[in-house]
């Protein structure tokens, strides 16, 4: 409505925000209170798709954002026509002469992508000046919300594949082009092979797999004129989608064209692809034709609304699938299209007693209530090397020695001593310092194969598709004991 | 795996699309078959949420695309490593040099952003060269279909609203940048009244809104100094927070802080936000306490996981919320997350005949068999000037000249003559000539007063949140007999 002619109407990462963390920024710099220290904690309240884990994803992207995060002209001249609901301007020129210099300089430490994590543990702390932190709230939950969903979703069907290679397909449903992209990187480190997504492929060095679609089949005179066109045209690249008209007929259609066009057909008829109709009938029937005509060797690739269920299912009727091709319902994550992250202050530091002050927002739902302090958290390992419980702990209260006492906080009665000698891993890593990207992600391919590697670490009831075991999640004992206290004096705090 | 080092990492419009369009474009290429004249159309399969009609949304980006369609250089060296399944070059460097000077040459025909459309109706043609037409699809399908369904979930929100601004807070839980920022835009056209988002507002112009959050009032040492803090550092933008640790004493710390600090507060203090709990009795106690202080001018905001049938039923309830604020369920739309847009082929120009050639795609499912030819549809409207039906038409077989006789395809002894002396309108209208862009978008404030305004066109029956009235899509009797007449033949092609 007011909005000048911009020239530049690059997104910025500056604005990738909401309004509130420009509002409230402005107010601590007129109260002087910009630089009021604090700590801040993303954390995933729940586990999606009845899922017995998440793989943490959006790490890289974040830090991208960090290391390119700056107001660009044209951000602060819009941001200089933003009015209040009471239509007068919203920002002060002194304030975006501010931004204009604004740098970050914060702390930030960070789960590993890849990692298997759990609801309720902190995943990312930011460290540092309130704007900082606040500044950058939106898009690390956009960021690490979303890309861990995806990647979650994608590790659940890799393990409802039993092993056979899943494609990710879903471009064309996808929420947005970045609802395609990231979400093909995600599902890439959550264990897919290969994306049909060009530009993924570009950006990130994911495989891309494709070959034809059927109105390639509908724009020749017929099925088996379009065939021969296909296998002239691509002899090295010769997977047939065989469904256009009818599956049977489209795969007798597929075996004759190749015996009479392909050279050496045995070797280089790669696969056929069926994307309707009974999947396991249709599979086993095109298995036959194929195997009778000599074709052991070529694949059977299924695509059409599939997710980990229909996998199951068919994998459970002896459907003669050997590739998942997967669409809409990985890349958005169908029914659950959000992981519900959150992102709060649990300490600020106090510069008359020099002294760090944990904090908590009260809710009525126990699972609401933040965790306290600046926090860490270790995973412990058995002697197999299986990961058997993570305990958080508040840097500020406990220094890991000798021992730790684990306690549940939905049964406080639960209590558990280990041993600090005991095979551990601390979760959290320094990412950024001072603003400054310290770490390096390792290649995508190297973070596919850690998510990978970590499904191993846990024990199979945690990978179990439906009523997974739930893994403990514990607070050190005076992590547990200062957010006992903080709650029963925070009741008070809005008397 | 093979991605040769790239130092342009942008994302074109050109690589956003499915592998199998470059595979199938070389091959068209390979044949000389490249420009083959045909025509191809976007359709939706579905209305999303059990709705009775789809706000089309998309439009702009798509001619965005257009106008900037090109492979850089990047795209060239990427697409020269690429390897097919047998590990060999998938492309040729001939063609590659081809695609350096591509230039789209098609025409598109597109209903326009803000219309009211229904499922099996084609929203979008494109006629051209079959390497224009396929090249486009999946990013056509990427962002009209996303577009739309968060167009049509907004438009039913504000359905359920009854007349009660909506918000749009959804950055946090959106599917990547541009899940939300394409989203906000859509949203906006639906009938949200503002966003959160920073970037929505500075690139679209969407007006945006937003105050403070939990961390605010933790931040400081009790809610009532946050409070004051607050109005002092914003005296006119004047909305609080007040569920931080309890909402009905924060409603009251709210009145006092305002009664203390702010100048002219029955003016100025502008609303509260309630963002947990239980918001029917919440905000009916919160409207009696701001109403015994003289604050009957005050608004309440909710916001938490709301929906249509939340608000609906909040409504019912009477709750005392003047404006509703929505994220996740809005900015995903929740569990339908995705539309089913499909981009299919429908006819083809025989050279050799010079005649079009009508085609379709065989299922066994009847509402995947698409409509054959070039097609238009043509709304009616009755003397009120409600719409009453959509005819489909191919103008291969018939002009619009004295009446129409329209098929239910469901049913198709039902058939009714319509005299085209009736109030009418064509849906489709070109937007694309040649490969240029002919049609500038109008701003986004009038195609949302569009979308607004067109809901007064059609029966409340169309717009019932549950079990709406179907709304009649009917086929023109020439195209009807041309459908069936292919089905038959089609059944034999695959022979």
């Amino acid at each position: 409505m007011n909005k000048p002619l911009l020239t530049d109407n690059r997104l910025s990462h500056s604005t990738l925000t909401d309004l509130y963390q420009l509002t409230m920024a402005q107010n601590y710099w007129k109260l002087s209170k910009k630089n009021l220290k604090t700590v801040f904690h993303l954390t995933f309240r729940d586990i999606p798709f009845g899922n017995g884990y998440i793989v943490f994803c959006g790490l890289d992207s974040v830090l991208e954002a960090v290391k390119n995060y700056a107001f660009y002209e044209s951000d602060l001249i819009y941001l200089s026509g933003v009015k209040t609901q009471s239509n007068k301007l919203l920002f002060e020129k002194e304030f975006l002469e501010f931004l204009k210099n604004y740098k970050l300089n914060c702390n930030i430490y960070s789960v590993l992508e890849g990692t298997i994590v759990f609801a309720e543990e902190p995943v990312l702390r930011v460290e540092g000046a309130i704007l900082d932190c606040m500044l950058l709230e939106s898009q690390l939950l956009n960021k690490i919300n979303f890309q861990s969903l995806i990647a979650t979703k994608a590790s659940r069907i890799f393990c409802a594949s039993s092993g056979k290679p899943i494609l990710e397909f879903g471009l064309r449903r996808a929420q947005g082009s970045d609802g395609a992209l990231s979400a093909s990187r995600s599902a890439y480190i959550g264990g897919v092979v290969a994306t049909s997504n060009v530009s993924a492929g570009k950006i990130y060095d994911i495989p891309v797999v494709g070959t034809h679609s059927h109105s390639w089949v509908m724009s020749f005179e017929s099925e088996k004129e379009a065939f021969k066109q296909y296998i002239l045209s691509s002899p090295t690249n010769c997977v047939l989608l065989v469904d256009t008209y009818s599956t049977i007929q489209g795969t007798k259609n597929a075996i004759s064209a190749v015996k009479e066009y392909l050279a050496e057909p045995e070797k280089n008829f790669l696969a056929i692809r069926i994307d309707s109709g009974d999947l396991a009938y249709l599979s086993k029937k095109a298995r036959l034709l194929l195997d009778q005509a000599g074709f052991q060797n070529t694949k059977i690739i299924a695509s059409n609304n599939l997710d980990e269920h229909i996998i199951a299912s068919l994998n459970n009727q002896k459907a003669a699938i050997d590739t998942w091709a997967i669409g809409t319902k990985l890349i958005t994550a169908n029914k659950t299209s959000a992981l519900n992250g959150v992102y709060k202050l649990s300490a600020i530091f106090n510069d008359e007693k020099k002294k760090w002050k944990p904090c908590l927002k009260i809710s009525e739902d126990i699972k609401k209530i933040n965790n306290p302090g600046i926090l860490q958290v270790i995973r412990f390992f058995d002697k197999d090397g299986l990961a058997y419980a993570d305990s958080i702990y508040n840097q500020l209260e406990f220094t890991p020695k000798k021992s730790m006492v684990m306690i549940n906080p939905r049964n406080p009665r639960q209590k558990k001593t280990i041993s600090l000698d005991s095979p551990r891993e601390e979760l959290l890593h320094q990412v950024v310092k001072g603003g400054k990207v310290v770490y390096h992600s390792p290649s995508i391919h190297s973070i596919r194969e850690k998510s990978l590697n970590q499904l191993k670490n846990f024990d199979a009831s945690i990978k179990r598709q439906t009523h997974p075991h739930i893994y403990p999640i514990g607070l050190e004992s005076g992590l547990y004991q200062v957010k006992e206290d903080l709650i029963l004096k925070n009741k008070n705090l809005s008397q």
